[in-house]
């Protein structure tokens, strides 16, 4: 008799879920007891810095102790800090605040059980190989990059083989390799190899060569064997948090794995899943590439967080909060706003919910959550578990597959960041670097319109000039980058600097 | 009431130990029951090729299966395999083979739990933080290579900030960092502190700065917790097996960790130690290094390792093995000799009988240790049993700390590799290198001469020229670098290549 249980295993304070076997075990045992759980997306106003955070873990933290103080089985699914953003001392880390906090927040923020450092180290090695490849004469041009954890301004742009090739490379942060986009979309271990195999390494006398066609994929999986598990631990209150996968939604996907989430769906009847940075960035790539294109589930409620001086600070900027807001309940997700209070801003109660009021919001829910965690919200969601209780499961709006790309884009800008099609701009290059990566994808015998796009973007901004009048907001596309294995198409948008390794702060 | 159990955690398959806290437990309850273990190096023929396995870890795991059948409380500490090792495809790992194997060799071989890449990512977070310290102005130099997991040859010479700066940089296998140095002989979390503080980050108009004048140390010592854990798993057969910290007694202490040993003697009766590459490299790095200088325990007993073929298929370098196993029995230390038998070589086992005889050896032990495992090893350990109930826990030899720098390397040369100091040679370069480090030192309130000397070599030679004739060959002196933090000084020898970063092979 197989349980649950037969699939955990203990990594010290945490534990270890092997998610692929027990996803397939259910699969394989339709009945076998298990829960449908509905799926919460906590996402926030756009950020006015990238480094300012609104929140969103801890209020994952205390909505999911407070829903369990109701007496609702609610977990959370988090993804992996970067050790990047704990290191650059920015932030404290990504694993909540005070009393919104997980039990072992600094082993979450500092390397979880080693998943990154071995997504880092297989990435690394497919460089290794597509660099013997070379040698070999398989290939004469690299397009996988390097990889590091940690982040480092002079990485951004390197030269390897000093003296002999100076040959350019750029190195880019661990969690925004295309290997992670795979583990992340990946349902069993034979759908990662397959996509592994997919990657395009590089060119041959302008022919692609995928890894598929040089390296031994049992060398990638091997490391990644451990990788690929969620972990599971808990908040302070003892709530159940699963912990899976990488972040930055501005520059990849920025999405718990999917089986993280769908474990967590199997096992609770509320799932709380955090999407990175702003709804425009986290939350348009669960709604429009988890869901729509990967068979994630669709939310059945969203919490769209800010705090009252990202919302109110720089009039110029403050439609982005309604305008998320909106956009999501527009989509047919009943979506609540929530304003996580500073210290010493209690007394802005009042004002807040006059001026949500005045938007034709939801009732908002708003509490100091560093100070007094699920406390603070448990007594606020009686609007919120009604519209939960209300909601089914509901079906993902249909793929967008086989749309141009540049319709595709377009589609994203008016939807997301409210530009419409009319407004979208192209650079010079864009053409260019469209052609090539549909040459690209024909030549390696893919339809480039079956590829999935990602907007690549700043983190703290949606369109080339968000301060602008609605009427004269653009948004500029810059360049495309195909990640074959992954099924994605990155397309950089707005004139605004994206980092893919940023420095120490 | 505390016990041994309340230091160890489960980690997968694997056990981790928090050895720190366990050893500080002893030490200061010096009535619990203990056990003080004797230590058993075993060590090898110099290879003929870096990337040719005599057979240490297959016989290290043969060895305790074989006095654990005898009723010996035997347990083996091994070093964490490189994955540039495995990943190269040179070797098969570094968890023996065959029916001498551990339990879960695939995960061994692979990431372990994660130790590597979190001593990749503390290491990079120094070269990291030093970059911003050069932004600040706090350092104009930096003297601290990034690392990586994995090989790849175009890494050994690479040019960050390409295009603004391209600032030469090197990058290094992490096994072989100061990070990891520090990590191996370390016997607390206070230390460990104390010796990341002190590692030389560059520097400033000619003066050294160290990495405690600008860092937060905790932001180290946090990736760093489970990292200095040693691991803990099984042989096939069940034996217990330890495994902790790098490989690489080539270019680095290539050592398991000190307190990994330390905990294996306080738990067992006999522990086998393995030390890298042959006895001109690992054995001399522990029993030089390790022992002399660390306070690690002196072997009471020595295995040499060799095949077949690596004793005899050169003549010209078929001294090597008598010279080895001569050496440690020198020392006082009761040394075995071992032939690891391949396929097909069991019919030379008589005249490799009768050559050990004619050379004054123990008697030889004999076995294809990948077939048979300990059972081939079993029957033929009476006097190596004896031998080891002979003899005590040694003292150490008095430390070399004082002599000149070039003192040691001498005393090295002529003990180690049979090469008298008349013969000891100096390129050009060596002379003002060590004038710089000796400078650097003194400027940082160092004497250099309290520096260890770590002979930093090709893992396939001992002198310039192991094929000459005993009075032609020369070891030649070429540069020096400062370990401060480790206390260690590395000495480059020998006109062979050395390969920090090799390639894939």
């Amino acid at each position: 008799m197989t349980a649950y249980e037969d699939f955990v295993s203990q990594y010290g304070v945490f534990k270890k879920i092997d998610a692929f076997g027990y996803l397939d075990y259910l699969r394989q045992n339709p009945d076998v007891p298990r829960k449908h759980g509905k799926v919460v997306l906590v996402t926030a106003d756009t950020p006015l810095k990238a480094s300012r955070g609104e929140g969103k873990t801890t209020t994952t933290i205390a909505l999911i102790d407070a829903l369990r103080k109701r007496g609702i089985d609610a977990a959370a699914v988090l993804r992996q800090p970067s050790m990047g953003i704990t290191a650059a001392g920015s932030k404290g880390g990504a694993s909540g605040g005070g009393k919104a906090s997980l039990s072992h927040p600094e082993l979450v923020d500092w390397g979880l059980c080693g998943e990154m450092g071995s997504i880092e180290a297989a990435q690394n090695l497919l460089v290794s190989f597509a660099e013997k490849a070379v040698d070999e004469g398989r290939l004469d041009t690299i397009l996988v990059p390097r990889v590091s954890e940690v982040p480092s301004r002079s990485l951004r742009q390197i030269a390897v083989d000093r003296g002999k090739g100076d040959v350019p490379e750029r190195v880019v942060l661990t969690p925004t390799c295309e290997l992670m986009q795979i583990v992340v979309l990946s349902r069993s271990m034979e759908e990662l190899g397959r996509r592994v195999s997919a990657m395009i390494a590089g060119t041959k006398d302008g022919q692609p060569v995928t890894f598929g066609e040089f390296i031994d994929l049992w060398r990638i999986t091997n490391i990644l064997a451990t990788a690929v598990m969620p972990a599971y631990t808990e908040t302070r209150e003892g709530s159940p948090v699963y912990v899976h996968c990488g972040p930055f939604a501005n520059v990849s996907i920025g999405i718990p794995s999917l089986v993280s989430v769908e474990l967590a769906c199997a096992r609770h009847d509320v799932v709380v899943v955090e999407a990175g940075y702003g709804t425009d960035a986290g939350a348009q790539k669960w709604l429009d590439i988890a869901a729509r294109e990967y068979g994630a589930q669709w939310p059945s409620a969203a919490v769209v967080v800010t705090r009252a001086t990202t919302w109110n600070d720089d009039p110029t900027l403050s439609w982005r909060y309604p305008f998320h807001v909106n956009r999501l309940e527009s989509l047919g997700i009943a979506t609540f706003p929530l304003i996580n209070l500073w210290e010493g801003e209690d007394d802005q109660i009042p004002a807040l919910k006059a001026k949500a009021a005045e938007l034709g919001f939801r009732t908002p829910v708003l509490g100091n959550l560093f100070r007094d965690g699920g406390d603070a919200l448990s007594p606020q969601l009686d609007d919120f578990v009604a519209a939960l209780d209300a909601a089914g499961v509901p079906q993902a709006p249909a793929s967008n597959k086989g749309k141009s790309v540049k319709d595709t884009v377009r589609w994203i800008a008016q939807s997301a960041y409210g530009v419409p099609a009319e407004r979208v701009l192209e650079r010079d290059s864009f053409e260019p670097s469209l052609a090539e990566a549909t040459e690209l994808c024909s030549k390696a015998g893919i339809d480039i319109n079956q590829l999935v796009v990602v907007a690549v973007k700043s983190p703290a901004t949606m369109t080339d000039n968000d301060s602008a009048p609605e009427a004269e907001r653009t948004v500029t596309l810059k360049k495309c980058e195909v990640h074959a294995g992954a099924g994605l198409l990155h397309v950089n948008l707005t004139t605004s600097l994206t980092t893919p390794m940023p420095k120490i702060v």
